[in-house]
């Protein structure tokens, strides 16, 4: 068994000692003590669908790639039979272009402009909802072990969100490895640099679970439905609508992972609870997480 | 000193009761024992200036007319000059118009799309940035004893946050007075009820804090900032670029506030720190507030 804090398992891991996504900051505590800390860089990213600007993300600034691909992917703008040929990004004026073979004009979708709910960040939520109808998950089941594995390996990993707080992070996991572990000021950027690097390594949906660390929305449950993703996994609580969808297109909904505890809100029956909970290890009061 | 969860200082409370904000979901916990989940409601509303469709946002529904004001008031598609005729709410069609006295057409700056951090929801950040120029906040002091007894006193008011879980809050404060606390999916919707509010009432910003349950970020600070409101305070952390943001403005910037400790990152001069924090009492291990 690997050690719970090493991160060879992982093919992305968080890098929390990466220069440029934190910052010290100078300032006070409670005693007037001046402290130094450290806190997440936040920096406008403008996204472009060939020539046409789609979105400006606030972004930790990792990924710019992954963030681009996998944001098009899922507002509906690139679909998996569009050709990509290039994704250029430019540091400098905080740009990326995604191109592709056949140019589109996504204007008209542009119009259906929505602002959904929690972090939901602008995104074309028409769109997404009417994309939701074509949406068929597998029925992959789904072993309670894997998933208390899961939250106890991912609470243990290194991670801005240890480092400097105020993150939210989201886990493509197989099993009960944790595989890409992508971090951003908002959890919609987090899901989404994970789809557009499942997009770029054509990597299959059909049995991975996706683990994050925030509240189980309406838009959260589609993003992953759209992803193809037949399981959701939160240490956060549900909304009603999140349920209702979750159990429209067939989800296995998870909320509330703490320690033993935990709600399955959708998909039951595809739960395997294969390990009596009593003897899986509480969380010790400072497991790592904090609030973001 | 009247009871901590005593509601009547409010001027608007959560009401945890409301039938059409939280709803029983059936579903089974880690043992596999059937529970009935309160969970919270999210349903579309369609904001409308005058004729215009502006943005569908995500909500709990609560307050549709507070909303569509402070949402419109802090994307400067509103302002203090405006006379505003008439906000009708249509509960079947999900949709709220607010009438101003002389029509505007607001679909140049629509064409800014811009996708903002964290909790951002869609709103136009660049209108929101260019405002931030105008904003001189004045330089009102903050006692820390009037800090510590406000975040007790919110964190035992009875809410949807406690009920349910899986929603953010957002109170607008004088003194050490909680006055009006909003909730909802998004936190940056609690915070478009608060200005809608003030602008309906006319309420004076320059004496108010406001105190948040979510992270600091670029958005919130600015945010707060155009409501004229010179202190932000949350149990949550900081964005460097929050940070920033609040020392440009001068907004007094105080984040990670949980029992006896709290960090001020902006402001400092205008704290008044006139409490011992050791005679704070630390937050009880289930203090109310669980991770949203």
């Amino acid at each position: 068994m690997p050690k719970l804090d090493d991160t060879s398992g992982y093919l992305i891991a968080p890098d929390p000692e990466a220069h440029a996504l934190t910052r010290n900051v100078s300032a006070r505590d409670h005693t007037g003590a001046s402290v130094e800390l450290p806190v997440i860089e936040e920096r406008p990213l403008t996204i472009f669908l060939n020539s046409q600007e789609i979105v400006t993300a606030m972004t930790i600034g990792d990924y710019p790639d992954y963030l681009a691909l996998g944001f098009l992917r899922n507002q509906g703008m690139l679909s998996a039979q569009d050709t990509v040929t290039g994704v250029d990004y430019d540091d400098d004026l905080q740009v990326v272009v995604v191109r592709t073979q056949d140019e589109t004009d996504h204007e008209a979708k542009l119009k259906k402009k929505t602002r959904t709910s929690g972090c939901a960040v602008g995104t074309v939520f028409g769109d997404m909802m009417e994309g939701l109808s074509e949406v068929s998950l597998p029925e992959t089941p789904v072993r309670t072990s894997d998933l208390y594995a899961l939250a106890a390996q991912i609470n243990r990993t290194p991670s801005l969100y240890l480092a400097a707080g105020a993150i939210h992070g989201t886990v493509l996991c197989k099993g009960c490895d944790p595989l890409v572990y992508m971090e951003d000021v908002g959890r919609h950027n987090a899901v989404d640099k994970i789809a557009g690097w499942m997009f770029s390594t054509g990597t299959a949906a059909h049995d991975k679970v996706l683990y994050t660390t925030g509240r189980l929305t309406s838009e959260m449950v589609i993003k992953t439905a759209l992803m193809g993703i037949p399981t959701l996994a939160s240490r956060s609580g549900f909304t009603a609508w999140g349920v209702d969808i979750a159990r429209q297109v067939g989800l296995t909904l998870i909320g509330r992972m703490k320690g033993q505890r935990f709600i399955c809100a959708a998909g039951e029956t595809r739960l395997i609870r294969d390990i009596d909970p009593a003897t899986v290890p509480e969380a010790p009061r400072k497991s790592g997480r904090k609030g973001a």
